[in-house]
């Protein structure tokens, strides 16, 4: 009985005993709403990793988060190539890439690419591109496809780390001749995901001073 | 000692009863991993609002949302200026913008700014801004400060949706000009935030061949 009127608290409040999956052994009370903004303050940059193996499921799942992000006219610029075979890494992020540590003991590397076009359908046959015309928001969808990624990665007990690939032309030249890119592709973020090694802290930035009213 | 049983199956297979908070009346059992997941799949674009005001303390959960992204160089190139004022909105989002009919009906708008340099400290005085440098990657930072602003929206009940102000002249102008934005700060986006006044769905954007493995 005393178990039921806790149970029933909980509902009556809005407040739920909410179990972690698996990945980690927090059990702790949250709402479906707590839950979600628990997880935006709680990610943080993940830059070494455990060699256990991130599963086809489990990538499936970060991606599909990644496809549901927002996009300028609906266009969708993004694409993924995921990568899972350390012997191919040194070809593509070279020791000069000043994050080459960090990829080469990451399980997966998922390379974040952006197609900068917008596809023009050709009018006799809508399954031909007749030609491509400049996309005026690509990089900002990019920046909330990946973020929808590392925040599911967060949720799913796994830890990820947005690397800048664009605009940097040293970064980008090996990844999309390595990768055989298209021309109208470019490798937008190179992110290394995987269990973390060790505990990674996210950082408390609430700044008051950076909100306005009215006006500036 | 059945609800008990219950209860105890809950923990142990992970699931949890969840109650949504307040907002919506929807009782559904999920886990914090799932509430994760699901509320990135269910963020859509809100374009009509009831009048209900949104609290203080309630943009004040979306702004934390939004300045808990990620930066390059944790930069935080981010900044919102809160409307509330409809009697304002004219004067800055006039008729010639194609979204005025929705930011005219909407309780709140954040417009969400962006410093598009990184200040540099003076060597004697670190209080003192010495110069100004360009930011290679700030509107990558926006795109992910924008996005947690919109899952946060979706996950608190409320709905909004990011329409482009930059890079488009003819849009950030008489944002910038009405609210005196410093010289190298520009509008990034418009977002305007309320509860919804009708059901707006989520698509589903999954689609497969976006994913390549190993190469393009």
């Amino acid at each position: 009985m005393k178990t039921f009127k806790t149970l029933a608290f909980c509902l009556a409040t809005g407040l739920v005993i909410a179990s972690s999956c698996g990945n980690s052994n927090k059990v702790t009370a949250v709402s479906a709403q707590d839950a979600v903004l628990s997880n935006i303050a709680a990610r943080k940059s993940v830059r070494a990793f455990l060699d256990t193996e991130v599963t086809e499921e489990q990538m499936n799942t970060l991606l599909r988060a990644a496809m549901a992000a927002p996009s300028g006219h609906d266009v969708r610029p993004w694409s993924f190539i995921v990568l899972r075979d350390k012997a191919q890494f040194d070809g593509i992020f070279g020791r000069e890439n000043h994050n080459w540590r960090i990829f080469q003991k990451s399980p997966a590397i998922v390379v974040i690419c952006a197609d900068t076009t917008v596809a023009v359908k050709a009018r006799k046959d809508p399954d031909e591109v007749a030609s491509r015309r400049p996309n005026g928001t690509w990089r900002d969808d990019m920046g909330a496809c990946t973020q929808n990624f590392l925040l599911a990665a967060e949720a799913m007990g796994l830890g990820a780390v947005w690397t800048a690939c664009y605009p940097y032309p040293d970064r980008m030249d090996p990844v999309r001749k390595a990768l055989e890119l298209p021309d109208n592709v470019v490798p937008y973020a190179v992110v290394p995901v995987g269990y973390p090694s060790a505990q990674f802290e996210p950082k408390d930035k609430w700044d008051p001073d950076r909100i306005h009213h009215g006006k500036w």
